[in-house]
C-alpha cells in the first residue's frame, strides 16, 4: 500500500464508522479526518458539536453501538433532574457525555478554539489520527420548511426529521474560514487519498464542501476523490437521507449522490445491490458491501476504499 | 402562637437544618430565608450557588443527609468523565446536583435575575417557603492567607480549609443592592421574627449584614432578632467556624459569637453545654439542644426559636 496522507469528510454515524475503520488500517499519522460543524448548535447554553463528538467516541471505543450518538454506559440522572427544573429534554445529553460540552464551552468561553479543544480531547482519550472541524468559525446549517427557516437540531431531534424539506442552507459558510490544518494537508502534495465517508451529502458532506477554498483545495490536491455511498438500494443506513432527497425532488440513489458530488469524485463505493444504478456513471465504480455492520467490516472496506484510491493514483 | 411573617438568615448546611424545621412549623407563606451568595462561584463556566442549593435541597427533601451538601441518590458519571476530558474535579459535581447548575447558568445569561431562577425552581420542586438571595449583585467571599488573597471556594474546598485566615473581604458587598423582595418584607412591620441560622458568623451571616441598607432594615424591622449558636461547647458542629475564629484571633465559643452579631441581637439560643459561658451577656438567653440530628430536633429547636421570639415580642 502507497504511503501518504489520507484525508477523510465525515459526518456523524456512517461517517464515523468508515472513519473507524480507516483508523485500524491506516497508521495514525495517516488519517486526518474533517468533520462538518453545520449541525453544532447552543443548548442548554451549551456548545455541542454532534458530529466531532461522534467522531471522537467512535475513535476513542467509547461510542454506544445501540444508539449510534452518545457514549456507551450512559446514565441519565442529569436529564431526569433537569426535567424537575423545567428544563429542556428534547435533545438527550446522557451524565458522561455532559462532560464533553461543559469542558468544550468553558475552553471555548476561555478563548481557545474548536479545533484546539478537540485536539486536546482527542490527545487525551488517545485517538492518533487528526480529528479537525472543517472550520473555527460559527456555520450553522438551517432547514426550509413549509413553516419557514428552522435550525437543523430543532428540525433533525426536536422534529425527528418530520417537516418536510424545502431548502438547505448553511448560515456563515460564505465567511467561515477553512480550519488552517485540514488546508496545509491539502495543499502539501502528500495526500495519497481525499475519502468521502458514507455520510448524508446534504447535511454532511455540502456544508464541509461550502467552507471557501476547501472544495477547490480537495479537487486540486492531487489524490483520488473516493465516496462511499450512504445510500444502499433506495434507502439510507440511517437517518433522513432518502426522505430529505425525496422532498428535495431528487430521486434517492447511489447514482445521484454521485452526480450531486460532481466532477470532484474520481471513485465511488457502491453497494452490490447498486451496481446496476450506477453504471452509467462516469466514475471509476467499486462495488463492496457498504453496511459495516461489525468492525471487521468497517476495516474491509476501509481498505476498499484505500484500494481503490490506490488504483486510480496509479492511473489504473 | 402569633402570626405574622418570619425571616431566616441563613447559609448552607447548619443553617439548612433549621430552615427545614422552620418550614415545617410554619405556614409556607410565614416563612422567608435570605440566603448568603457571598460563597457563589463560577466553575467548569457554571454559575454555582451553594449555600441556595444547599437550601433548597433541605426544603425540597432532596438533601443528602450523608454529605450535608449536594443531592441524595446522586450519580458521579459526569465527573468520572471530565476527569478524562482534563476538566477540573476538586469541585465535586454530582449528575443530578449539575441540572440545578446548568439551568442555573442558561437562565442567568439569559438576562434572569438569580432571585427569578432561585424562586422558579422551588416553585419547581414544591417548595413552599420563600428563598431569596441576599442580593441580586455579584458579592464574593474572599479570603486572606498567608499567600495572598484566594477565592472562597478555592479556600474551603479545593484547600480544604488549610491555610491560615488572616482577614475575610466581601467583594461587590458595598455596591450590592439589597434582594428587593426581602427589602420589601422586612419594611412591611409584619414581620414578627428574625432568625440567625446556626451559620458560619464570618462566611455566611455577615456577608448578608454586608449588604447596604439590610442590617438596617434588619435592625429596624420592629421584630426581634435571635439567633442561634453554630457552636456548641468551643467546636462548630461542621465546617470551620471554630478554625477561622481562632485564626481570626477570636475565642470559638457561643459567647464571642453572640458578641459579633453586637445589639442586632434580642435573643440568643445556645445549647446547654454553653449555658454558664453565655451567662454574663447582654441577650435574652434560650437554652436548648441545638445539634439538629433528626427531622424532630429540627422541627424542636425551631419551635424553640420561635418562641423565644414571641416572648420578646410581648417584652417577656
Amino acid at each position: 500500500m502507497s504511503r501518504g496522507l489520507v484525508v477523510a469528510l465525515s459526518g456523524g454515524v456512517g461517517g464515523a464508522k468508515l472513519a473507524l475503520g480507516l483508523s485500524r488500517v491506516l497508521p495514525p499519522e495517516e488519517l486526518l479526518v474533517i468533520a462538518n460543524t453545520g449541525d453544532d448548535f447552543e443548548h442548554l447554553g451549551l456548545s455541542i458539536s454532534p458530529d466531532i463528538d461522534t467522531l471522537t467516541y467512535a475513535l476513542a471505543g467509547l461510542d454506544n453501538p445501540a444508539t449510534g450518538w452518545g457514549r456507551r454506559d450512559e446514565t441519565w440522572s442529569f436529564m431526569e433532574s433537569i426535567a424537575a427544573l423545567g428544563g429542556e429534554t428534547w435533545f438527550r445529553l446522557g451524565d458522561r457525555d455532559l462532560a464533553i460540552h461543559v469542558e468544550r464551552t468553558r475552553r471555548l468561553r476561555a478563548g481557545e478554539t474548536l479545533s484546539q479543544v478537540t485536539a486536546d480531547f482527542c490527545r487525551r482519550l488517545g485517538i492518533g489520527p487528526r480529528v479537525l472541524p472543517m472550520s473555527d468559525d460559527r456555520v450553522r446549517t438551517r432547514v426550509r420548511t413549509d413553516e419557514g427557516w428552522i435550525d437543523f437540531q430543532d428540525y433533525f431531534v426536536r422534529r425527528q426529521c418530520r417537516p418536510v424539506v424545502r431548502a438547505l442552507a448553511f448560515d456563515g459558510a460564505a465567511a467561515a474560514r477553512p480550519q488552517p490544518e485540514a488546508m496545509a494537508a491539502l495543499q502539501t502534495g502528500a495526500v495519497r487519498a481525499v475519502v468521502i465517508c458514507p455520510s448524508n451529502p446534504f447535511i454532511s458532506i455540502e456544508p464541509i464542501l461550502a467552507i471557501p477554498g476547501l472544495r477547490a483545495a480537495i479537487a486540486n490536491c492531487g489524490a483520488p476523490v473516493v465516496a462511499v455511498s450512504p445510500i444502499i438500494g433506495g434507502r439510507a443506513v440511517k437517518g433522513p437521507t432518502a426522505k430529505i432527497m425525496q422532498e428535495l425532488g431528487i430521486e434517492p440513489g447511489a447514482a445521484t449522490v454521485a452526480r450531486r458530488y460532481g466532477n470532484l469524485l474520481a471513485g465511488y463505493v457502491v453497494d452490490p445491490v447498486d451496481e446496476a444504478e450506477v453504471a452509467g456513471l462516469d466514475v471509476a465504480v467499486t462495488v463492496a458491501p457498504t453496511l459495516m455492520s461489525s468492525l471487521a467490516e468497517r476495516e474491509a472496506l476501509a481498505r476498499v476504499v484505500l484500494d481503490a484510491a490506490g488504483r486510480l493514483s496509479r492511473g489504473g
